[in-house]
């Protein structure tokens, strides 16, 4: 399935750090995503999305604890499920609305299959609100969490996020996308499950969109896949006067400048991974782009490339 | 699809009243549910599965109008959304356990559109928890709660349930069913939409499951639907000593029955008239059975069937 698409969106792109996660705000942030992949769809791409859940998953994670009624908080694989139907419903919805209602949009409710770690994987996920820093150790203290500062914009509650090994769902999603429907799969990375004795079972953990959506496109042999962010292409130096914007990158060199720093864990990072690791799969064409630009990178016009070869001098495919 | 069988689970066969819809309780009785779709994989029937979520839906709600975060809670639909992931995923765990892993089972997040009733439907769904009468009396002044006694049991909230008139997701459903593929659709009676100026909105409504899988199983041409319930047939005046068990009846005569008030509304009432209504549009067989006699209620050897023709001494198809 050559000229099919996987799209990484990510959960923060419907409810960013200065918003409260209210069902409209969410509802309105999803039209430019959805628009892109509307994008697509008009050029004659198949589309599979994939989709971030971390604002979404920290909320009802605490709001699951907080609550005084004596109904039973669900564990962190289950909390993620729900945020697949939420997001899934409100993705679809967005593009329904985008399309026209002429397209066949389905949300698969998908599950993961990831490492198993016993005693389970160091914490490196962000998810939820952010705290100042007082307030955030303080609810380390009170509920056992782990809490990071993310990336200078405040404290944050911290998860495992275990490999992706195998997406449970392939197959159905495999069919629906050959099938011709717009299918949203691996919302929020996929619900971790781990395989013992015959029986899946949940992991508490969030698995990186970006590395689910990496996993989702080798499994539906798609062409490209493209990490949407908020930024219009991946930069050396992002922030300061020496910033330089990377129109391409083969494997090697995306890996020398990550093992040089370049890619903050938690925002950069896993997009440059997840393309790193399509690529080197056999994937034709990663690209790293915002909402606004998703056709035109993927028609090798706008966003940062991470191709197979040996460098910046690629030509096109 | 003469060969597929639409099942309709029960919410509270998840989570009974007594139970506090802790997720290993909810796993473990998932298990039976999960054996009765397998035994009617293995006779060879194409299965399409839509469950309840009347307990899990007004849990989640509570939760999220109690939790004091500041993190918004998210309207009545979209929680409804949230508990198709959260069951689908806890459904297609159990089904994957109980089938071996052999069987491709899927979870698909299905929109229902339902009648737009300006200024709302009246509310006649209980969700969520059981309260004593005071306490029922005081959450409604305090939340602008709707609540009834529900069926002697207790007091709970109900909320609208309007009709549901078409199901959004039917093709890519019926691709999966098709293909081979175990699906769950239309989970707490799918999430209800209306059409608004070509966009599809949210309704604060929990559709009612029986009749959703009504609609499925007439997307599908289904030959079968499958009630599943907590006792083994219908029966006449139920809980009295002339009690007396329901074989087969007729359109016609559970038509009759149900006006002279045999099949009270929130129990019986949806199942025989979402039974009612798929063997009106063609459907071949309604079944209202326990978990256990599926597979021989679909047969015919077991539970209350519901046929076309002109009374119980129909012959078996």
């Amino acid at each position: 399935m050559r000229h099919t698409a996987v799209l990484a969106l990510g959960g923060n792109a419907l409810t960013p750090p200065d918003q409260d996660g209210a069902w409209e705000r969410q509802r309105a942030n999803a039209v430019p995503l959805a628009r892109a992949a509307a994008a697509l769809l008009r050029a004659g791409w198949r589309v599979a999305i994939s989709h971030g859940n971390g604002p979404q998953v920290g909320a009802l994670a605490l709001q699951q604890e907080e609550a005084g009624s004596g109904v039973a908080a669900q564990p962190l694989f289950a909390v993620g499920a729900m945020t697949q139907g939420q997001i899934g419903s409100l993705l679809a919805l967005a593009l329904d609305e985008v399309c026209g209602g002429g397209v066949s949009v389905v949300s698969v409710v998908t599950h993961v299959v990831v490492a198993d770690a016993p005693g389970g994987a160091m914490p490196t996920k962000p998810i939820g609100p952010f705290y100042p820093r007082e307030r955030a150790l303080e609810l380390a203290g009170e509920r056992g969490w782990a809490v990071v500062d993310d990336a200078g914009r405040g404290w944050r509650r911290v998860v495992a996020s275990p490999e992706p090994l195998d997406i449970v769902e392939a197959g159905a999603v495999r069919d629906l996308v050959e099938g011709g429907h717009l299918v949203i799969a691996c919302g929020g990375g996929g619900i971790p499950v781990t395989r013992r004795e015959g029986r899946l079972e949940g992991v508490e953990a969030v698995v990186d969109k970006d590395l689910a959506a990496w996993r989702l496109a080798v499994e539906l042999e798609a062409g490209v896949l493209a990490l949407v962010t908020g930024v219009d292409c991946v930069c050396l130096d992002h922030g300061t006067p020496g910033q330089r914007a990377i129109t391409e990158m083969s494997v090697a060199e995306s890996d020398e400048l990550a093992r040089a720093g370049h890619f903050p864990p938690g925002s950069m990072g896993p997009k440059v991974a997840a393309a790193r690791r399509f690529v080197r799969d056999g994937g034709e064409l990663a690209v790293i782009t915002s909402a606004e630009h998703v056709l035109e990178a993927v028609e090798g016009r706008h966003g940062t490339r991470i191709v197979a070869g040996t460098g910046t001098a690629t030509a096109s495919a």
